[in-house]
């Protein structure tokens, strides 16, 4: 048996998330189906994290087990053949047999994007949270910098969630501008449910003043979902790359 | 009787061109029926150019009259209630009463996004051209400086194009990369039906060897559509703006 390691891009509003459900189109599901007809064998999809319905991915990754002999990474071509256009295999290679993309992630990089403007951008909306009102990026940077380190993020835990601990580290929060386009780079070990959009719409509670500037320390300290500002739209999320080594 | 100037941009994707047609929906056409359906006039629409199918516009220009009293700071949230959302004004004002939008216009800015890689991107699919062989962007600068200046563009011209003169003014080709996707930026006074699409695959054809690296003055000079390249994919395309000063 070999294990084949997978680089996954896909559009968010194209599926009902990542993972398999009944009676949805999902990207584990369609992945799963473009495997077992190119393979003929029954496999099981493991991925490195759940997106939601219509978080988007550039660079989610997965493996699967296979006897097959189609080379490696010919895998790629011969899964987009069996995909909806939405999803694409960019990368497929063989990885060791005991890898599994989700307990051997060191960490992952997600991008979130607000499109700043009275008026949403019909050439980017389906990427990007559209804000009208005027956002201080230094208050969201020195409010982000608050957020780097090991915290307990279980103000930013959606409720319901299962994780056994909320304790996380972020390593880096970076801002950059495009235009109108604002655009923030979460790096971290890990996250947790809804976490990057909870905290991105915390920090934009900041810059728009609905927050005060050093909101973020007491809000953390909180450990109190409602003490957090609302969740992020799933449309201006990406995961953008899961990390194996450090 | 105001002149009332309007910013719009569009998904290229969801209309069959610019120019108002029966029996299919276009950008003029929608906004035609916007406009009508706030100010109860019958208007007409001063686009600065016609776009093709498929191609997309950030910044495309028009302008209308009419005896409505609606401020003209207004009209884009008016008329975006009244059009599908891969459409928006994203501003408008008044304009001097005999401002024309086509005939007023100085320049035109075009974008066109090429994606290097052998699988396309999902994310970025509906607004680049996807092109898998090697591209060699020195090559490509190279001969992009040989086309700006003032030419004549027969060779860039679709056929069957009625422009009297085929004679136009490039001022700048500027190329820019942003990981695999390769932005190349056009600056002129005036384009040729298809020229930026026709430049692109002429382009492309010298970067990826199938023309000689000095092959683009010979093309220029045999002002036949045959010497140029491939007219590159409408999605690429993105009419980004319309300058009315120099």
């Amino acid at each position: 048996m070999k294990n084949i390691g997978l680089v996954v891009a896909y559009r968010g509003d194209a599926f009902a998330g990542w993972q398999i459900q009944k009676n949805a189109e999902t990207v584990e599901g369609d992945l799963k189906q473009a495997v077992e007809a190119v393979t003929g064998e029954r496999v099981t999809i493991y991925g490195a994290g759940r997106t939601d319905a219509g978080v988007h991915a550039r660079g989610q990754r997965a493996n699967f087990k296979t006897a097959s002999r189609i080379p490696p990474d010919r895998f790629a071509y011969a899964l987009n053949a069996h995909l909806p256009e939405a999803v694409r295999v960019m990368q497929s290679f063989e990885v060791p047999v005991a890898f599994h993309s989700r307990y051997d992630a060191k960490g992952k990089c997600y991008t979130y994007r607000i499109y700043r403007g009275p008026i949403a951008d019909p050439l980017t909306a389906d990427f990007s949270w559209q804000v009208s009102y005027s956002l201080d990026v230094d208050k969201m940077r020195a409010a982000a910098a608050d957020a780097v380190g090991t915290h307990d993020f279980k103000s930013f835990q959606a409720a319901g969630s299962s994780a056994k601990t909320s304790v996380r580290r972020v390593d880096r929060i970076d801002f950059a501008e495009d235009g109108p386009m604002l655009i923030i780079r979460y790096i971290g070990t890990g996250f947790l449910y809804n976490m990057v959009r909870i905290l991105t719409g915390t920090l934009v509670a900041i810059g728009s003043g609905k927050f005060a500037p050093d909101a973020m320390a007491g809000i953390i300290a909180a450990k109190d979902r409602n003490a957090a500002g609302v969740t992020a739209p799933a449309k201006g999320l990406e995961l953008t790359r899961v990390y194996y080594t450090k």
